[in-house]
């Protein structure tokens, strides 16, 4: 049986995980300060990173292992909405996006696939939480699938009681504005079993485990 | 560069990291206690674990990640001393070795490799730990090399400062006797910066980074 899982997910002290406004020059929103301490390069494993190899570091590199699938939000793929322009648009991430896997756009208007070289592939599905995750575990094939944001997306997955497993990253500073975690998520702990450590950089590690799997 | 990493090495609360007598049944000696709350399975990565998955795990999880090549002492290789008997002995692994890279097992007593389907085979070298990192360095193809224990050939490679990284799990537990590790190690620390956790299982895990990598 797969998890369903999600990795590396920084969340403000006040409880934003995102800017308010993608754009092509901020694909994150104004919300840049929550990832100031995540070197990307650690998510295909610790070998890629700088010295010294850290706590938070080794917790990041989880987000490759074993994963078999994603499931994005549209605005993690792109700062369009609305019907697809013919625009070229293949993605943030250039011709090696970083997931070498199948990853499931959520959005209104499908279209066709696109295809890269190193094992990514995104589709585009108009598709509830339930179903995406349906496509994803078959084309996860017995590995697991992740959740990959924004945190729109791992909010809807969470109301419907679709995730396993849950890194967030407390980060501590405050924005003020930006895109809400915890809305409509009231008694969420409940179902989970929660571990926190801090680390010598600042940050808070939860490690949310769903009750019902164990 | 590659780094020369340790990973999962578990000491307890007196400095003892394995048992003292080595033999058929009891591979570790009489220090399984040491590794009571290991999943071995987490060496490839958290998919392979029952859940939670904890801190603990993802910090074991490191252990395969980016790895080219290890060097191991021929204790941990097997239970035989002195010259090799014509006995079969191909480890104590069976036929699926974890390491999957090139194993070079330092022994006064060289013989033919040994080579699994796996992509796991194991050279037997008469060597000085700082030859021996020359040939697992040549071998990892720019991969790291894991420096895999007992704690006897950790301890040298400390001595040799030939480690750049040192994952250790502190276990509140008290041996009495086994394998030291601190010996002839005074003011190791000052050639490294530590970060320690503890966590909810007791363990207390230590990140050593080499301070002239930084």
């Amino acid at each position: 049986m797969f998890r369903t899982r999600v990795h590396n997910l920084f969340v403000s002290s006040d409880g934003y995980a995102a800017g308010d406004r993608v754009t092509l020059e901020q694909p994150i929103g104004e919300a840049g300060a929550l990832f100031s301490k995540f070197d990307g390069r650690v998510i295909h494993g610790i070998r890629g990173i700088d010295d010294p190899v850290t706590v938070d570091q080794a917790l990041f590199s989880m987000w490759g292992q074993g994963i078999g699938a994603e499931i994005m939000g549209r605005r993690k793929f792109g700062p369009q909405s609305g019907e697809w322009l013919d625009d070229g648009w293949r993605g943030w991430w250039g011709d090696e996006p970083p997931f070498r896997t199948p990853v499931f756009v959520l959005t209104h208007f499908p279209r066709e696939a696109i295809e890269f070289a190193n094992g990514t592939s995104f589709h585009f599905v108009d598709a509830s939480p339930g179903e995406a995750l349906r496509l994803a575990g078959a084309a996860a094939d017995g590995l697991d699938v992740r959740i990959g944001g924004g945190p729109s997306t791992v909010s809807a997955f969470l109301q419907a009681d679709l995730v396993d497993f849950l890194h967030l990253a407390i980060t501590p500073i405050v924005l003020g504005t930006g895109v809400r975690i915890w809305d409509d998520l009231a008694g969420l702990e409940d179902r989970f079993s929660v571990e926190s450590i801090s680390t010598a950089s600042g940050l808070t590690h939860q490690l949310w485990n769903r009750k019902s799997r164990q």
